[in-house]
């Protein structure tokens, strides 16, 4: 590397640098803060743990997007944490007692090997917020207000939508149809893709039953507005009930998620499984028109516990926080600073010190140093015996 | 890795529980707020960087102490940040404009291949500030005095003293004894380790002037209150320009420190070295009887911005914020949280949601689950046509 371009980043990472970092600051307080108040206790899982940890329950997609490292003291693999969440589930299992509710929220910095979509760096700040030991419908929608709660705090609730899915549909198709593990794997690439004249011909070399080919075929299809519902319910042939049993789940979802966010578009895409690596119930992604992706996804994932020796049901969902400072508009930066100038008597020294403890920003200048001098609104100068706060003139 | 096992976590790597990590984040809090007083603005540089960013203008121990990655986009080799103030440097030369004084600080995560010490986790929450663009004895007074008011944020104002020296004395020394580079590395190891005899006979052997061998055995044992300032001046034979310069430094810095922190206990080491990886002028460290190894530590450093392009004086010091809170005596976690009861009527949707923007931690139970009627002191309940908070009985 040329010494020129030492100060370049690696493709796909970014840093914040002020004002930027002291709005994600900002930010990161107040939603924080929102957690608290719904009950949700803060936790900070370490970014690297052993590999088995990392990935324990979890799907091939997370294992390709792990840095992987050495530890030199044991020759073990490491890895740097690509998703908080599995971190989160085993503090659940195994550092916390007691059988009932636990909430658990989180904030911190993971790495990804690749960026998973155009628009995302390599070094997401997640954040987000996890409901361990309740496998009812209030559980996923108290994360799903929450997640809606923060997009809001954030100041993007106008245009908001919400995508809402559902993996026991998949699910309950897959193992209808008898379909292999390699089998599903391929039905599942082709579905992710929407690639729907391939997976026509796919289908129809599978030798399966009438009903079974024209469920695998609709799946796809089976996106919209909450009619979509209805009409899977029309559609689907001989659908088992762990199938319907999802729709119906959807349906009571929706019409709790209508009476309370009113303003917030619902969205069905019953065949939506990207991206969602441990997921076992409805999943969901939040969207606004001012960003091309989801820019907050989560879902229900009942079984990742049980490799840390306690399976729990668990509901949550997480976002960046970096993606979400960006999208939110610059209120304000710093109030204006005051500019003290420079000096080591006691009245100079404790009159500044006076200022910062009730909280304003005091710079006092260094010998021979004027670049603060320009712009500056407000001044600690000498009047009489006293040190006063001046306007600048 | 046995099943049982797979929630342990990496030898040396720490995690934050509630309601530590509670703490830990309220103290950030104070400390980035403190520092903003100050005049510090918020910098977040990446977890991971080219190694050819990381290291430059800086010694082998942070080398060997930094994880390398291969970044799978380009096959470059990639670190995690073992230390953030590199990054920081890197920001002020490269990203930054003016060439005044600018102030800059930061939170984030750092990981170590082996512990600094037996006492340190191998992944610290580096937090830390740092004034570049100012080479006056004043602009590290400022960040000495902001070292200390850290610590005093941080509850550890009692018996809190500082150790401080100056490289260039060092340096000074080993370029009037004209050592070679392994000769001067030979003797920084002796020093480092304080090995008296065996210094004594590496000396014997140099084939040096007598007065070099005299000031280059003395310097270890330089170390003690002030007086010892006024010894080295006493004691080193024909001490070049730069090591009396050295000296003088320290005398001031000793003078206006014990002025404005008195209840500070000063101590000098001049042949203090380790752990001052790229510093160039004072160093400095603190230190609390209630731990064991220096709680923060910083010095002046003004080559490193050089390999970015812009050579610009700096100074600033780093801690361990989760050192930090383990030290400070836990005030209050949680103020106790209100229990609300299930349901989805609008009226009880409201009240909650009004509670907790008043700030109250309002937990509504799921249905089936009693885990939080344990120990809970306040709850919302219907009264009449109304929604109130009372004491449980």
């Amino acid at each position: 590397m040329a010494l020129a371009d030492r100060w370049l980043l690696p493709d796909g990472v970014k840093e914040m640098l002020p004002p930027r970092a002291h709005q994600v600051e900002a930010l990161r307080r107040k939603l924080l803060d929102l957690y608290n108040c719904w009950g949700y206790d803060l936790v900070m899982p370490p970014l690297m743990e052993h590999m088995e940890s990392l990935l324990t329950g979890v799907g091939e997609d997370l294992d390709l997007k792990t840095f992987k490292l050495i530890d030199q003291l044991t020759g073990h693999t490491l890895g740097i944490r690509a998703d908080i969440t599995p971190q989160v589930a085993r503090i659940d299992a195994h550092r916390m007692t007691g059988d009932g509710a636990n909430r658990l929220c989180y904030c911190g910095s993971v790495l990804h090997t690749h960026a998973v979509n155009g628009l995302a760096s390599r070094n997401p700040l997640q954040l987000g917020a996890e409901l361990y030991g309740h496998a009812g419908i209030e559980s996923d929608i108290e994360v799903i207000a929450l997640m809606i709660e923060t997009l809001i705090a954030a100041g993007l609730e106008d245009e908001l939508s919400l995508d809402l899915g559902h993996v026991g549909i998949f699910q309950g198709l897959v193992a209808g149809a008898g379909l292999s593990q390699q089998q599903t794997k391929q039905y599942m690439e082709l579905l992710g893709r929407k690639a729907l004249p391939e997976l026509r011909d796919y289908l129809a070399q599978l030798d399966a039953a009438e009903d079974v080919v024209h469920n695998l075929s609709l799946l796809p299809t089976l996106n919209g507005g909450v009619e979509v519902l209805a009409r899977a319910k029309q559609q689907l042939q001989n659908p088992s009930a762990d199938v319907l049993d999802a729709i119906v789940y959807l349906e009571t979802l929706a019409g709790r998620l209508q009476e309370r966010y009113p303003r917030v578009d619902l969205y069905f895409d019953l065949g939506e499984l990207r991206g969602y690596n441990y997921h076992t119930g409805v999943v969901f992604s939040a969207l606004t028109p001012v960003f091309g992706q989801a820019i907050a996804k989560g879902g229900r994932y009942d079984a990742i516990g049980k490799d840390f020796g306690r399976a729990r049901p668990a509901t949550g969902f997480s976002t960046d926080l970096k993606v979400l400072a960006d999208l939110t508009v610059d209120t304000n930066g710093n109030a204006g600073s005051i500019l003290a100038p420079q000096g080591n008597e006691s009245e100079l020294l404790s009159k500044i010190a006076e200022l910062r403890s009730q909280g304003e920003r005091v710079v006092q200048q260094l010998p021979g140093d004027t670049s603060d001098d320009a712009g500056v609104e407000r001044r600690l100068v000498k009047q009489g015996d006293s040190w006063v706060v001046t306007q600048a003139s």
